[in-house]
């Protein structure tokens, strides 16, 4: 078995990802440039190492010290991030080789995606990284976003936590567009690669450097075309013993293809193909990326082998109906209650409930039957594999009601926030004693107060049973494959 | 052909959702019960007609004047609904019945649903009814919400907008805890009907009243089971040639069924025969709630009869690449550009971009170019039937550009509101010159100002492209449906 610390070391993207300090040329004063708006996510992010911005006019840029040249820097920087225009990169890429550098991310575009001359600029530069020993990721990418070590040279700005889903992009706005995607869920990025043209750095070197970081739990990854197929299999079958690996692939339709060739001049395949390699691999293949980033989230949540019994639990027909009709339509089985179950449950559920599956309690004054004294026991029921419960959170209508019962206006949203810390801590000390996964789902936004204190402790809650489902399939999915690679490694 | 208007009062349930009075039985001073929830809902969404709670003790209710008996309200009103325990319930409605009201909504539960007890207790309901000539919707459901009349006496507040989905539900929380759903979309109810277990009127009774409703655009419905298929086909098919039916049916899946009995005690059949009737009628199957309203949100917004070829406008590749894909995956076609936009696009497109379709106009410094110069030339496209276009909206990011040019704190957020009313207007107001339809998707949240302010404006944006073809499928459907019925009527 290999140590993951020594391989991530090993990596051509280690010091890319946690570089010490870091020269950034195409930074300036003029604010609305992309450079600049890289920098600026670098210092809003609070990067720890020293940052060089190298700038042939100015003394300094965004209040940092700047230097002429790269020649002129005090040290040699961990990694050259180069922005600038396309003419300037191999010479810029040139000098950076002279100082030593052995790191760049080249973010400048109009290389081999933009027709010959580009390619004959994007030979020179990989020339050039091979003559001083560097390697680099682009051109035509964004680049790196590794929150855990403060690093964020993209144009968005990171303002979610560091997470625990790697990314490996042939499209950089699936790097920078979902850091609020995921912020809004709850989830972040461990590290995230945009790697653009692969000139010399691939989406498998990502994936392997993913499959060794230790702050990755899951690894998601948006793909146009993959160059060397045995190679991705081959590396993905040494991850997925370890961790899960999603995949949203788009070049497999007509359209999809002519998309992806004029965005990264990547070849893409036919969709037979690649559904080949991913199921060779062990890849679970995603339809959209909202599918990539639920079947990460319940892929890092729940525990590996799980089975497919689930229990509903609800305070509402209809919801309970929905779920129990898309879990029959997801390959997922809603086992009776056993008599055992039943009994524990009679004092709890009023005549208009249901004690079945989905047990439908209606309403319910005490919350804690909600939110302990039921779940509890159906997480005790030996028929089922997992519980999945609706829930509908709606602050409004609790604030009506504390209103009727007098709480001053003033005091509603500590009344609240108080029922929200006391509910949701009490479920999550439950859950702690139980082994079986818990799943959410509710028709309410994610932000209610309710629901994202679920999120905020480890309760994946979906906004439709249906998508809640198709990520229990996926996790379903990632215990056998994972079985079965496991199975046919010789050590 | 039909006038709306007339069938619409000859509806048994228009004096039900227009009453100019209601009697309220089940409302108290104790704001915990359902009744009194309910109240405080109509209450809150202004209802301009009398109300009269009926009580046995109280003499003012919610600051409302009450009364011992129905029998002693000053006028016989439009409506009365019970809110009332199971067993005196009939008694109740013997009483309306003698008072000489005609329409009733039964809220209270504990009949058919619950067995055979609960079954005589259901036909002695319909008897009374009968004998006074009464309609009534349920027991055992929420009843109505007619925002156009300001009447909703459900347990949930209404804050949105009036809108222009009907509903027809056979659970009351796809009517009451949807009322924030559609508003987080920019969506709202016409009148949506919770029907229990239909014991006097049903969910065909409400198809037809949605049908004739001119506040409605489009119906949606939620179904566990018809009673009458041959009724229903015949209903629907009268209606399809003049607005879409779009149904989420739960019963079809074993458990599916054995939900939605235990819930309003409906006979749900196999998922090949509802598919059969649905073709039958006309009506689209939706098989999710979010599918239910994503589909209502783009037959109410979209014409009737669009063509398949989309032409996507993007800034970035990948959400171009992964809408190109998903197009191509539902059915939908992504038609080259002629010659002449090619050229009337080259001006706007820079050279890191494509103009292809998609077309990706990666940055504009012309935020003109964005919202009316570009799609302007591609509406004209004559190869295309629509756009669809990504809307990225970052405004954290467009508020740290105004921040470093100076813009005081202050007046970030007045700036920011300014630059949304000045695109999204020019935007609005481009489409109207045009005829064909435009579709958003985006992957930041709904209610990012820019987003919202185009959804209020009429665009519906989806948070997925393969929401969004999905959608334009519905749409499409729709179109071929209808003239097919149309040309099979007689008239």
């Amino acid at each position: 078995m290999m140590n993951p610390m020594n391989s991530i070391k090993e990596s051509p993207l280690f010091k890319i990802a946690n570089p010490n300090s870091i020269a950034i040329f195409g930074a300036s004063n003029n604010s609305a440039s992309m450079g600049s708006i890289m920098l600026s996510s670098l210092l809003s992010i609070e990067y720890e190492g020293a940052i060089y911005p190298v700038h042939l006019k100015e003394e300094a840029v965004q209040n940092l010290k700047a230097y002429k040249s790269v020649l002129e820097l005090p040290e040699v920087p961990d990694l050259a991030i180069i922005v600038l225009p396309t003419h300037i990169v191999c010479e810029t890429m040139e000098q950076c080789g002279r100082k030593g550098i052995k790191h760049a991310v080249v973010v400048s575009g109009g290389f081999k995606e933009v027709g010959k001359e580009g390619k004959s600029m994007e030979n020179e530069l990989i020339e050039i990284a091979h003559k001083y020993g560097m390697r680099f990721l682009g051109p035509n990418c964004l680049g790196i976003a590794n929150p855990h070590h403060k690093l964020n040279p993209t144009p968005f700005i990171y303002e979610g936590l560091p997470g625990f889903i790697g990314m490996a992009s042939q499209s950089g706005s699936f790097v920078t567009q979902m850091f609020d995607y995921l912020d809004r869920l709850g989830l972040g990025f461990s590290t995230a690669f945009s790697v653009g043209n692969e000139a010399n750095i691939d989406i498998i070197d990502c994936m392997k450097y993913l499959g060794a970081c230790p702050n990755t739990k899951v690894i998601s990854m948006y793909i146009e075309g993959i160059k060397d197929g045995k190679a991705f299999v081959e590396a993905a079958r040494t991850i997925i013993p370890h961790k899960p690996i999603v995949a949203l692939y788009v070049g497999g339709s007509e359209a999809g293809k002519r998309a992806g060739f004029s965005h990264t001049g990547a070849m893409s395949g036919p969709d037979r193909l690649y559904d080949g390699v991913f199921r060779q691999s062990g890849v679970i293949r995603a339809q959209s990326v909202t599918e990539l980033f639920d079947y990460c989230w319940a892929l890092s949540s729940l525990p590996r082998n799980i089975g497919r019994n689930v229990i509903v639990q609800t305070n509402s027909g209809g919801p309970g109906a929905t779920a129990a009709d898309t879990i029959g339509r997801e390959g997922l089985k809603l086992p009776a209650l056993s008599k055992k179950t039943i009994d524990k449950l009679a004092p709890f559920i009023p005549h208009t409930g249901s004690i079945n599956n989905p047990v439908d309690i209606t309403f319910s004054r005490n919350q804690m039957d909600f939110y302990t004294n039921i779940p509890e026991i159906l997480l005790e029921e030996k028929n089922a594999d997992m519980l999945m419960i609706y829930f509908l959170a709606p602050t409004n209508m609790i604030k009506n009601v504390l209103r009727k019962m007098g709480v001053p206006e003033g005091e509603l949203n500590k009344n609240l926030n108080d029922m929200v810390r006391k509910n949701t801590d009490a479920f999550a000390e439950m859950l702690e004693n139980h082994k079986k996964p818990v799943i959410g789902y509710t028709y309410s936004s994610i932000q209610e107060p309710f629901i994202r204190a679920l999120i905020d402790r480890g309760v994946p809650v979906f906004p439709d049973p249906k998508r809640a489902a198709k990520a229990i399939g996926a996790v379903i999915q990632y215990g056998q494959v994972s079985e079965k690679i496991k199975s046919t490694l010789t050590n």
